[in-house]
């Protein structure tokens, strides 16, 4: 508690260095969503809790009362206020937290507060961050400087931390990276996982451990990891303990395994269920849960959108009850977009995670703006899990019977140690949209995007208004500059930012090459997944499937993907494929550069730090805009001989210059001046 | 005349090879605009001559005479066609040899030849080129390959030279760059230049050399090289006897004296009339003329626009008859836009030559597709020479009083070894202006663009018509996206292809820096040279000069040329100033767009290898007005601290980048990929 206690204080003073810089109108992006000035408001009543003190900071309203009181589950909460007294009521710390949080939220965007009553509980119970952190402090295709916990972290920076995903009602955090070193369970590591959890534990947010599979032979020195091994699954076992004695609500692990590399169970001839219910039993005893991730592709695999589910689905039923399958929201691997990954339809028995990727690692990393909540509101929809205002239509239905299988949302972070967290100030929109759309999945974006802009940057509508249109129109926009109408996967041999749809090695994977997934050829374009092709459209639902099977049916925006389209096949709009191409190219281009227009025309309502860091980076989103444009369709035009048609712009690049144009960078780093076209 | 029938022999051959490629579709621009199938064809009769040999092997029409005849002025010429019969008529071989071009232009443009009956003579008697050759083989501001005059010559190369210039007029051509070198008048050189003088001749191009006023002393050895010294007197009349002796038809010299840190007669007190004349008197004997420069300027004068007429205008009259003043169209340097030069309309004694510049020092090099016609058209509107159609005002009416006086056009050569001489295919047409207007001012652009293109590329009227317009609305798009309303020299330091406004150097001469031009502050933007200002209006007749000083009656094309404009002052269109140029910048990007777009459109009419080519350099050409358009209106937007308009592309480039961005090139080379944005 004197920790806690001295914590605050730490906050206290730097939100007071907040408030000071906030008002000379030079701000950096570090304060994210919460820019409220502190104070000490003697109204805000309640027991000795987060939720509290949190509001007796920063509420800046009259005569407010925090109530624990029993009937409520574990996070939920209700406010109301009536004849100017405002009651936050819950059964727990954590429901009362989020109803704090929830009052400041409607402070700061200016909902009016005069008259309500709100009750509120978490469609799913697990809404963790997932960080692809590695030991040394690098991060896996982040994009905003290094890690905030390894190899030492700063005290501050954790409670901001915690602070900011406590409001948006993230409750764990997986603290390493999927491509898990052995070194994660090491004493020593753990020990610094366990002051990480409790400088966390006061925002109810539970920590875990990516873990990897081999760690029984390289930490605990036995021969095997064989999960069917007496000495292997002691050895779990006594880790477990271990882990639990330092953090007591310790969350559990997160596995890849058998993945691009990582070890795993079929190593010693075991299932993915003999590997996870090993750990699952390991970690039981302390209520801990094992994520284990679904995405799994051999490069021997005809389709590598088909293996999740052929791997997983013989599986369904055989996983312990605290084994969660985490499956990525598509069947590839976080594509601008994808059709949802079948898993999610057909499994009857296994609890699933959907894993969505927040760090934009196929979407222009830290230099383009695309708010992604329209792409997982997408992912909802499409899995039956309805938006606020979106309608309801059969196929949409017939997905719902399993929906309840859905118990968590893991998004994969895009933090990092930059001043602003994300890199781009816009990606902080990612962040928040991630947690908001994990407790209430039927949020629209419009209004996601209104709620943090409000909060991020001001309260006026001649920003806020044109602001969230350019936000929410941002993904489709960027959909159409790198891979519109079902292109996926077209990117760069040694980099997922650029096109390099010709990219190549000598005995290369095939599954790792564009071509691969774009198939073009004289006749047409894109990968024919129907009955006739590699009858991945047969993982989908009945209907849904015979409406992907047929060309005329399929969703436009998804006709590369699931056909091999005909270039002069003639698309809804009476133009051929060929020219819907290069339409969809030039309305990305234009849309990259109409954000860039809006961007500018909004200075007078923005800090000039922050509005020309933006600006900086949209304008070589626009310019990135260009190169997709001009490296897709003069490399698919070899295979078309069809022209541009006239009346959009045309190409400025030359091919040859384009597949000369290389960008050096790891996937630990956002490109910067100079990699950019 | 044995080397004349070795060389048509060898003329015949290559043109046979030229008509076999050209079945084959394999262009390569090496054949200008001289694309017809050689033959032999026995229905043409006339007079031993060149023009009779001409028509022999490229006319392919029915009975044809060519007629010498007294009565015609000494390039003039008729053609008559009656009954099936052509005749063609002059008092000299140059007419028939004029003429015979004429009616290949007509063959190859698909002019009705049923019944025709044309007279033509020329409207300055002096039509040359001037090649900034050096003896090392580079040309200045030569974008196109090296000479083809030094070190060496190829005869099948100047022969072709040959014909091209008799086909549009050229009489005369200055073999090597104005910067002279004293060794130009060595005798070994003199021995290169007969025999260039040899293979010229019959086609009625005279040969004139570049002077260095030193002469006397670095090739005579003399001490000094003052133009009242008898000894430098009796030196340069030997000189031009020996030349004369090897070249009786040799044209005379073009010298530019005491401009840029060369040498001439100010060195030794003398007036640029004492260093004329002197030569003049050297020459005069051999009916040689002096092509005086007026390209002097001061670094300590206050308005480097007024300097050649305040060094000029008092010495009209003093020039010997045969010393004519070489003057640009414009009175700073070759700009994209200029007003005129007003010493053409102010002298009143002293004949003049127009100097135009033909190869692209300042629009773009050989990356840029700008047809210079309507350039140049422009000036000789401006200094009272009619077009076809132009209308006539007033103020036109009062400048034609003098022009008379201009007797000789001079264009600076865009003419090197490459394959297609001039770098980029569209860059002939330029070439083929110059001799076309010098022939006849009048000619509209669209005739001569017209023409070029049909001869060129193909009569087919869905290439011909749409490319006319392109060619014609070329250069304006080139003003708009590098130097809008009056700006001009915004240019790099280190070369004059892309935009440095803000451009210096410690020491630097004030009128080398753009800065000395644009005069941007937070007021506004141009170089004040009104009455309040520098006066330079004055320099211009009375109607002309009121037009210009006020602000609201002078041309908006010449806005930022005359006044300094506030950035809020109202224009034509409603917009103030500094809206008034994002507009023009975005039109200028735009246009070049829209020329690719075009240029794409045209695949089909055009061989492959030329297509790609200029489809190249039109791709790089949008680039770079969008590099003008983001380095020039951010660094003015400094100044104007006004936002760049809605609904209108905002730059995509920083300008610390723009800044930072540097392409390393001398004066003698093109841009290359890589160098270019």
């Amino acid at each position: 508690m004197k920790r806690t206690r001295y914590i605050l204080l730490l906050l206290l003073l730097s939100a007071a260095n907040i408030h000071l810089s906030m008002t000379a109108w030079a701000e950096d992006g570090h304060s994210l969503w919460l820019r409220m000035a502190a104070g000490d408001n003697p109204q805000v009543t309640g027991p000795a809790c987060t939720a509290t003190s949190e509001l007796r900071q920063y509420w800046q309203g009259g005569q407010l009362e925090l109530k624990k009181t029993r009937g409520y589950g574990d996070e939920d909460y209700t406010i109301a206020c009536q004849d100017g007294k405002t009651t936050v009521m819950a059964s727990t710390d954590a429901g009362l937290l989020y109803g704090a949080f929830r009052l400041l939220r409607m402070q700061q965007t200016g909902a009016d507060m005069s008259r309500f009553n709100i009750s509120s509980s978490p469609a799913y119970s697990l809404r963790l961050l997932n960080h692809w952190d590695n030991p040394n402090g690098t991060v896996e295709r982040g994009f905003a400087g290094h890690s905030i916990f390894w190899p030492s972290v700063n005290d501050d920076i954790l409670l901001l931390y915690a602070r900011a995903n406590a409001s948006i009602g993230i409750n764990g955090t997986v603290l390493n990276n999927v491509n898990a070193k052995p070194q994660a369970l090491a004493t020593e590591n753990l020990q610094q996982v366990k002051h990480i959890a409790d400088i966390l534990r006061p925002y109810h947010i539970r920590v875990y451990l990516s873990v990897n599979f081999a760690s029984p032979i390289h930490v605990g020195g036995l021969k095997t990891a064989d999960p069917l091994d007496k000495e292997v699954r002691a050895w779990w076992k006594k880790k477990a303990d271990e882990i639990y004695k330092l953090v007591p609500d310790f969350g559990g692990f997160l596995v890849k395994a058998n993945s691009e590399g990582e070890p795993g169970p079929c190593d010693f001839g075991r299932s993915h269920a003999d590997g996870a219910n090993m750990m699952a039993d390991a970690l039981k005893p302390h209520k801990g849960i094992v994520m284990w991730r679904a995405f799994v592709y051999n490069p021997q695999d005809k389709d590598r959108a088909k293996q999740a589910y052929n791997e997983f689905m013989p599986l369904d039923g055989q996983f312990r009850p605290n084994v969660i399958l985490q499956v990525k929201n598509g069947p590839v691997d976080f594509q601008p977009r994808e059709p949802y990954s079948p898993l999610f339809t057909a499994l009857q028995k296994t609890p699933m995670a959907a894993e969505l990727q927040v760090t934009q690692e196929y979407l222009g990393a830290a230099n383009h703006l695309v708010f992604l909540a329209p792409m997982w509101r997408e992912f909802f929809d499409e899995i039956g899990v309805r938006s606020e205002e979106s309608e309801v239509n059969k196929a949409r239905q017939l997905l719902t019977p399993n929906s309840s299988l859905l118990t968590a949302v893991a998004g994969v972070a895009n933090i990092g140690n930059d001043t602003n967290w994300c890199g781009h100030d816009f990606a902080q929109a990612n962040w928040y949209a991630l947690g908001r759309l994990a407790w209430d999945p039927s949020l629209k974006s419009e209004t996601i995007a209104d709620e943090w802009l409000r909060q991020t940057f001001t309260n006026d509508e001649h920003f806020v208004k044109p602001m969230t249109q350019l936000m929410v129109q941002s993904r489709e926009t960027c959909v159409s500059y790198m891979m519109p109408l079902g292109l996926h996967h077209i990117f760069a041999g040694g980099h997922h930012y650029g096109p390099e749809p010709w990219y190549t090695e000598p005995g290369i994977r095939p599954d790792w090459t564009p071509a691969y997934y774009h198939r073009a050829d004289a006749e047409g374009l894109g990968f024919d997944r129907t009955k006739n092709g590699t009858d991945a459209v047969s993982q989908y639902p009945a209907e849904v499937c015979s409406q992907l099977n047929d060309i005329n049916s399929c969703p436009e925006k998804y006709l590369a993907w699931f056909h091999h389209v005909p270039w002069q096949h003639r698309m809804h709009s009476g133009r051929t494929f060929w020219d819907e191409l290069c339409y969809k190219y030039a309305e990305g281009v234009s849309g990259a550069r109409q954000m860039l227009a809006q961007w500018d025309a909004m200075k007078q309502y923005v800090d000039e730090e922050r509005f020309n860091d933006i600006q900086r980076r949209l304008r070589i989103q626009a310019r990135d805009a260009e190169w997709w444009r001009d490296a897709c369709l003069l490399y698919f035009q070899q295979f078309s001989k069809l022209p541009i048609p006239q009346g959009i712009e045309h190409p400025v690049h030359n091919l040859d210059e384009m597949m000369q144009f290389k960008i050096r960078i790891s996937m630990y780093e956002n490109p910067v001046r100079g990699y950019t076209k």
